[in-house]
């Protein structure tokens, strides 16, 4: 099928998407052959516009289409900065609708190793964040892992003069969990982390 | 997050491609918003150019860039049809080699459970193709499914007035499986398949 290369070229493309593999990229190419041709349009579309329509807030460091995001710019957030790994973590707590604060977005977590330091995170920026906004507390939300935990100490080392208030999130058993299921470390942690009923 | 519309909107879009719920469509955004933005550019214009350039081959009904498609115009292949359910399955037969023929893609299979029948499919073109092209053999390589029997033993009815020969790609067990593994209806037909050695 020597000829066939718009298919070729977008199965190659979808290719590089997280989770897809040449098979299942030559799914959709072949999905979005048989639907209606205004589905390529429209995201096609999208995906022109995209990069022009989202950028990265000069506050938060979250994805938005207005500078400073609606977070930032709402007065009516309290003076808790939550700071996260990546912008998609926003997100995900917003949804959750737990957290009344603004956000603070790292842009990874201290790994040497993949030649990740404090100076390649958003750290600085949290500093000053602290000072200038009058924040009182700071929430580390990194995941809990080594990497997280690591640059959530690293945070309370530098974070520390400001004199704010630290915390970070509580690590234990996933809600609906099986006790049988939960890895050593989990259900260690889980232990140390028990409150009292 | 009321306002990432253009985040939203181009999830929305990813996950009606099948394999992609609101998760993993999700995943792909955040990865595109973190690529480089030559990334979206260039699978934004494969799309919006992607139905142009594709069309169905008038004779075998299979994807191509021309019409006839490349098979079709070959004066080099064998006067043998191959029947196929889907385009992509072109494709996957080709890939293998194993086959130096024609094309035909039915467009489904007999279901009149979810309103395919016969005079949905590209039969009347097949009958004419055989007559028209001077077919000797058409090979049934519809799915080993009840859908892909019925149909496959529907064409054998169609066809036999045509005197060509009629013949149905093997079933039985995948090369490097497993009898362990093999369910019940593929260890029946791998016996009723059996070759003398």
């Amino acid at each position: 099928m020597v000829s066939l290369n718009a298919i070729d070229r977008l199965q190659g493309l979808f290719s590089k998407l997280p989770g897809l593999g040449k098979k299942s990229a030559g799914r959709l190419v072949y999905h979005i052959l048989d639907a209606d041709p205004s589905y390529a349009r429209a995201l096609g579309e999208e995906l022109l516009a995209f990069h022009r329509a989202i950028k990265r807030c000069s506050r938060c460091g979250s994805y938005t289409e207005q500078d400073p995001c609606p977070i930032c710019a709402d007065p009516a957030r309290e003076p808790v900065i939550c700071v996260v790994e990546r912008a998609q973590d926003v997100r995900v707590i917003e949804e959750s609708r737990e957290f009344r604060g603004r956000f603070h977005v790292l842009g990874g977590v201290i790994a040497p190793l993949e030649g990740v330091n404090p100076e390649n995170l958003r750290i600085e920026e949290l500093l000053a964040r602290v000072r200038r906004e009058g924040i009182s507390e700071v929430i580390l939300a990194m995941n809990p892992t080594v990497e997280g935990d690591t640059t959530a100490l690293y945070l309370r080392k530098v974070l520390r003069d400001t004199g704010v208030e630290i915390t970070r999130l509580a690590s234990g058993l996933p809600v609906g969990g099986d006790l049988e299921y939960a890895d050593r470390l989990t259900l260690s942690r889980s232990f140390r982390g028990r409150v009292r009923l």
